[in-house]
């Protein structure tokens, strides 16, 4: 069996910087393009630094055809400032982090009453904002907990482009049912996993994100409003890479590097599914709708044909640790 | 401040084996005795592996006075074998694991009705039974789902002596005033610790364990019931040391290696939330009364002094990191 995409989206990614960058931008080459969070050290928020950030992306990317959309790292920000940022070439959007909720998003917003000005010209301008929806609370409340945010949010801004980035409960879908005026992006690894592969068994590090894998029934949720092909629902991996040595030590670094193994593992799932024709959506359709966008052309064939994901991806001297490391998974990219 | 405690006990630890035992059995030593846990490899099931086991805990405790309280982890036995172990010499129950649940358990349980005769039989011989009551289920339920193997078995077993190990969830605390048959013990961590301690920010594996951490709501009711001396709650450590190495990697291994520290932490608690006078019923007292033990005499002050906790205890080519490794806590043992 095989499946053919056109122009696969990948909306939530982090490509981090230098070394890292280099060897990671390659392995999302097969996605026509993607959103890139800015939460870099410092983070991403002024036009010049998105700039240059956007160029050494490109030039990691060695010339792939790749449609970078660029983000910045929300700050209060004036009308001038705002405008500056939309006529960027490469400006997709806003991410806005609650404060020291995630990693590197210590410059975050700490009280949602200091974005009001800002969001209400974003309103205007068409600017959409995309956040890291997790409140301060006990670690499987804190998306529940944010609701409330993304509720005010949707009713004081109506025409804002609001997007919850990286759903993982039940309750954040039905919120997106509650108010067609917000999209979300949800990952691989919360379509799969649960709090029990994280820390059911023995601790698995490389599982380990935030927001942190929910309950099955939230896990199953998921699954079926991406299988079901909700129109607002959009792949978005939060592929997030740290280097092994901080995977794999006291102190693990949330993240699970998804990359590589996206594509095949969600036509798998699809297809067992017997849901193949909703991952074009899923991985694209549903974003271009959503945000006008018209990435490069780019045509990727998935094929029931196993894939060995290797233990880790190395360069650069740098090496990070996919998910489903030394494991086969079902399906595979035709080169 | 200073506070006596006479002959604390430690009602649930795992001193493992070899040269781990001789590592971890002197850091006991403060307590005058502990109900020993039997998952070693392979498991403690005879009355003459137990018989070795004591001696060799015996000479790892260097000439401590210390009252080992042996378990034999439980499998079917006939009225004749439960009648040979009741008369070996250190015995004092037997451990019921449900198969794979935790370290070391793939040999037990894996239907309670394999368990009857064996139970019907202690019951009537007086022969405690100490439960790891975890279910199969999702992490955060496990234990209040196995409470209605704690009711079942309450209820079919009314004299039987049958102890909750471990509980972590005030739906175990409220099973425990709803049969006066049930006794539980708690461990250190789960007074303390949430999971947001063990994955809310960066992920610590040497606080995981199992059963995992729950909720504040859980360990807020777990700490009052200690605090308000509740009769049928008794501390059990749950110690579990496991080797550095298999903490700090991949797959780290389930326990939190609290024996050295555990004293002087209890007596802070108590002692800053107003409530010394109930330690001596919570570390001894409550476990005597209720399976009329007399350990051997030994009186420990503590006093608000500051431990400095060691960032590793190493000996006999074994490694191993306690709770509140290289930070301060505020109370210690008087020398």
């Amino acid at each position: 069996m095989k499946i053919t995409l056109n122009s696969p989206l990948d909306m939530h990614l982090h490509l981090r910087d230098g070394d890292m960058l280099k060897l990671t931008a390659p392995l999302s080459a097969d996605f026509a393009g993607a959103v890139i969070m800015p939460n870099l050290v410092p983070p991403v928020t002024t036009p010049t630094a998105m700039q240059g950030y956007a160029a050494r992306i490109a030039s990691a990317m060695d010339g792939a055809a790749f449609s970078s959309y660029m983000t910045l790292f929300f700050t209060p920000m004036s009308e001038k400032e705002l405008q500056a940022a939309k006529e960027t070439p490469g400006f997709f959007g806003f991410k806005l982090y609650p404060a020291g909720i995630t990693t590197n998003s210590e410059g975050g917003i700490s009280d949602m009453a200091q974005a009001d000005t800002t969001l209400k010209l974003m309103e205007e301008m068409g600017i959409p904002l995309l956040v890291h929806g997790e409140s301060h609370g006990f670690v499987m409340d804190r998306e529940q907990e944010f609701l409330s945010v993304y509720r005010h949010l949707a009713t004081k801004y109506p025409k804002l482009k609001l997007s919850m980035e990286h759903i993982t409960t039940a309750a954040a879908l039905r919120l997106l049912d509650e108010f067609p005026n917000i999209c979300a992006t949800v990952t691989l690894q919360h379509l799969i996993i649960t709090l029990d592969d994280v820390a059911g068994g023995a601790l698995r590090p490389h599982l380990f994100c935030k927001p942190i894998a929910k309950r099955p029934e939230d896990r199953d949720a998921l699954l079926q409003a991406a299988l079901n092909g909700h129109p607002r629902l959009m792949f978005g991996s939060d592929s997030a890479p740290h280097p092994r040595c901080k995977k794999e030590a006291c102190g693990c670094a949330a993240g699970v590097f998804t990359a590589p193994v996206a594509l095949p593992r969600l036509a798998e799932i699809f297809a067992t599914n017997g849901a193949a024709d909703k991952l074009q959506g899923f991985v694209s359709g549903n974003a271009c709708a959503w945000y006008g966008l018209t990435p490069v052309q780019k045509t990727i064939t998935l094929q029931d044909t196993p894939m060995m994901v290797p233990a880790s991806y190395r360069s650069y001297g740098e090496q990070v640790v996919p998910m489903y490391a030394g494991e086969s998974i079902g399906w595979s990219i035709v080169r």
